[in-house]
């Protein structure tokens, strides 16, 4: 189903070379002030085309709020937000309407629904990815609103810690740098050697994965619900439905598997001041245990698969069962996990939004 | 919340040391055969005692149905399944009252909901897999009778692949070795190294990690609901969400993110009986494309983070903030993954049976 | 929340005097014939302005597919439909930001939301039930599909069967009469006087109440899910949950009350052809015996409040709580049963659409 | 399906003729107390047995928390209470394996699921209200703990206000009176007029129909999400998904058909002290406006059909679909509605807690 969350909750439209993209934000309280504005920042992050990297197709993005908001604030009533497309070239997918592109969701899609959109992809194609960002624009004023005296406001930060062979170090790692770098990594070191390898794969006619890290501070202890709605759950689900994700860690994640009990574990120290919360003495948890937030940074790790593509030559068949050669031309990116990062960082801050509400519905 | 799933769904209650753990599963078709004796053998598998490597309590966990079967054939009505708690020693437990356990949800639950219940971890404790096992168990029932005339039969089997620094081959996989070997591991090769080093591990009041894989095979193409509903995205919900999971990835996962696009797509091949579904040469994408089956093996795999009960001292406060040094005495598994198998296993079960009543609501 | 329905399900926005109103239908299978056309013979019926009972604003209402059908059928995506509002006349309710009227949900939104748009009712309008419509038509659409050998199609309409003290006698009943008469009655013989009673209602500036009757023949026996997601409880929620109902009954309803078990009974008889279905000798339950359809017509009435708008001088309050002396100027339907009829007849097909679904999902 | 609410909910489970009854009652905050002697009273009340016009079943209906309470309080895990059955006797049911049941679900549920536990009905019986009770029983604290500094507790009670012919004077409804007449009618001198009814109906082997009517005061103004989880609407969904009921109203309900505007509007007037809410001069609404409640009393009211179960001949089928003659022997209560009473106000109390939670999900 198209609709993501339970009390903050998105639901979205359109397809990729249809008239635009839509998502209607519900649960969003009343009484907030919201504007187009809040949102076009988070929109214009994700358009490919902002940098080297990334496509070059150009794509507007303006955000234009239909329902939900008047005289700048929010009314309770759902919030619909529409960006239309524009510039898409269907008849450079005319060719293949009628071929599978691998790793793609062609054939899938075909064989589910009998019937598809071919064009760039049409509902599977990254640009249903602009009614997530959208999303979790509105989300990030909930949590503003609903937190409004914490010490420290939520703060969710996305950066790529790996493309193809090169690693971020996450010791390095800086917020503000993401912003600034088009390869939107945290690590300023790294930066070089990134760009040289997505320049050598791009000349290549290939396309590279990637990991994206996701960094969320501020959440306060006690958000999540077991045993089936966790956190870690939710965030999990989150992630692996952006596409091209195949896989999400929390905290240590996969490297957990080779440590030991004790190493692991993250000891409680005495709180600081009197009544206080105990101290974490390290955050191999990544902020979770037992499904819910700990107070901790919630570190959330995404695999990124390779852009599937490429102009290499590769094997497929049409929709007549015939072998064919296909090489997939048009602009695309050398890696999706850049283009991923900001959709990552919306969906965990749609999760958060909808726990925040969730663990207001049951105070202690 | 504590029900899982949409059309196929379970409800689950009970404790560690209350006076047993139960299970209501709803959505299961009326008319199926269904006796506590196919319940049975599943629980008998995930219960502690049955090999070196797990604690040495006895559960003799036997299954009764309360509900939902006449004459040997369910109604349609829900499943109640109540498995009674005996054995357990609440007295191991009495010193750990005002205690945090590190690595453990004691405090997070306790600040959560005021009120904790600390004999053996209460409703956190790995106990509660009782529940899914045995929804896992009916899960198995429908999805045999939904796909009576499928050529192959759905098989999920769950292996354990890595053992701290002992990784099993995948070359190797048996199902059936993976039954009658104590550490659950697929790979007959591994297994002497993984023994040794739980006998390291346990003999040192340590304990490991490792990770879980999960092999589903029999999936038609075409379940999962795009784009929030996506296979993988449940999946990932339903692993991450079982106690000491910390990572999830579907096919090369993690792997991906240092691939190449051409090196990472499935090549789609000509089928093999004419009007047939293409053949994949190759299953990077561990049976998932879009969110949506492909026809191959569904391939998970699990993080498992070391049991963070260890006899080894830790530094830890009690619920008046003052610092302690503490051994979690008591039996505990040294590498939790290996009881984690037979429960994620059900958790891919209860979500394929769940998608596979989806896919019957709007046939093609 | 602003979703309805489980598989088949839909989500509205926008406001009486916002850009326009919009609906994203999810869950409609992939391969249907849809387009504009299907859906604006819906819109039209509903439409203010085609009768003289019914306000005489100018909304032309042109349904337009945003998302989810390519070529003229659908394609699994979801389907958006977008309806622009013109001809609104904000002017008209410039006084009534401060005011509360009697009646509407004025107050009690400001009071939850904090925030309202006083234009014409904002989201609370009967404005809103444009979305209703639209998504009914596509319901119709699956409805179609889902059954294509039955017997008899599932057909369901809706009919004025009362106007305040002008009751219709249902044994008339004429479908064909409901589609060409100004006041949807179905009843030839009361049309006359039902005219009389709004023409002197309105010429008081007062309004009347009214009843609205949904008949749905070709139901198929075993739509309805026990014991929580009956049939005629998601009937009761999705009548009640439209404008101005405050009373649902199914078959005698309330009448029932008054009734004797052997009278009320509807007794089996033998099947017309061996091995069929039994026929039931009267339908008094209106079709739905334990939450499941019989495959009798299911019957649903509801009563519809008189229209709070009135001319006549209503006491109030307004924001700052002083007492005030209201009239509701404007153009206003003096029966809201009128245009509640094709509103209820959607929900109904909606919320048989959704279970036809479900019903799917477990065949027997 | 078996699960009832979104925050609040709970599931049931348990058949009339099998081991017992069963609820899970999810989402209760933690920290409350909580004994199973909080429950026994209202299992007793809805007890058949209690008084001469109710079944003379023996049913001690112990109540059991098998979860979710230590030490006296609620943990935030699921509270499963457990209801054995004892002194059913199938053997009453035994010659109705093979027949359907006039005015029962026996056939409906036959079709949709394959097989049935012809037992009493099965999943179908009035039985399963025992987990409702249950569940509204913990919903009442809930509500004493979501509201503790109220100047005015919620206090929701149901009273039979029509048994056949006989009505009771709403002017006349008195909380005390309902408690101590066999009747759980509110009206002192309506009394003799029911007993005298009833006893002429049981007399002739008939049975009659009811009307009941449930006040929840105390219910703050802001309750209700809209348009599609209305308090309206759901509390339509709670009442009509009880066994029996047939209709459901609120407020004036069909009444207002008949109405002016002017007549069913309720007036507002200023607030008794400054900046305080509006007054309300009447309460024809019900306490809800646009689905959401006002504050006043919310008044609801349902259609409960005679017992399908009576002594008088009725034709019916068999399995093999002849036609047979059917006496319904056992003991029947000659008016339903009176042991409606109690469930429907348990429902009406859990709708109640669930919004209760949802309100505090998004504080103004």
């Amino acid at each position: 189903m198209n609709t993501f969350g339970r009390l903050f909750r998105f639901t979205s439209f359109g397809e990729s070379h249809g008239p635009g993209i839509g998502v209607v934000v519900d649960g969003c309280p009343g009484g907030l002030t919201l504007a187009e504005a809040d949102l076009q920042p988070w929109l214009d992050r994700r358009r490919p085309g902002s940098g080297p990297h990334v496509t070059a197709r150009v794509e507007p993005d303006r955000a234009r709020i239909l329902s939900g908001v008047h005289e700048g604030r929010t009314t309770g009533a759902p919030i619909a937000v529409w960006v239309e497309n524009v510039g898409q070239r269907s008849a450079d997918y005319a060719r293949l309407a009628d071929v599978y592109r691998p790793g793609h969701a062609d054939w899938t899609w075909e064989r589910k629904y009998t019937h598809r959109d071919p064009r760039g992809g049409g509902r599977t194609s990254a640009r249903e990815t602009v009614a997530r960002v959208a999303a979790g624009a509105v989300a990030r004023r909930v949590l503003a609103a609903l937190l409004p005296e914490a010490a420290m406001p939520v703060t969710v930060v996305a950066g790529v810690t790996r493309i193809g062979p090169v690693a971020a170090d996450p010791a390095r790692w800086s917020d503000n740098f993401i912003a600034c770098n088009p390869c939107h990594t945290p690590d300023p070191e790294a930066l070089a050697a990134m760009e040289a390898h997505l320049a050598t794969i791009k000349a290549e006619g290939s396309s590279t994965g990637g990991v994206v890290e996701i960094r969320a501070r501020g959440v306060p202890p006690g958000w999540g619900e077991p045993l089936y709605d966790r956190l870690d759950a939710r965030l999990a689900a989150a992630c692996m439905g952006v596409n091209a994700v195949k896989g999400v860690e929390i905290g240590d994640g996969f490297a957990a598997a080779s440590m030991r009990g004790e190493e692991h574990n993250d000891a409680l120290l005495p709180p600081e001041t009197p009544g206080g919360a105990p101290v974490f003495a390290s955050n191999h948890a990544g902020g979770i245990l037992g499904g819910i937030s700990t107070g901790e940074e919630v570190v959330v790790r995404c695999a990124v698969k390779p852009t599937p593509s490429v102009a290499l030559e590769q094997r497929s068949v049409d929709r007549e069962g015939v072998g064919v050669a296909l090489r997939v031309g048009g602009r695309h990116d050398p890696c999706v996990a850049i283009r991923a990062a900001p959709v990552l960082e919306a969906m965990v801050v749609c999760v958060l939004a909808d726990f925040a509400l969730l663990a207001q519905a049951a105070p202690r």
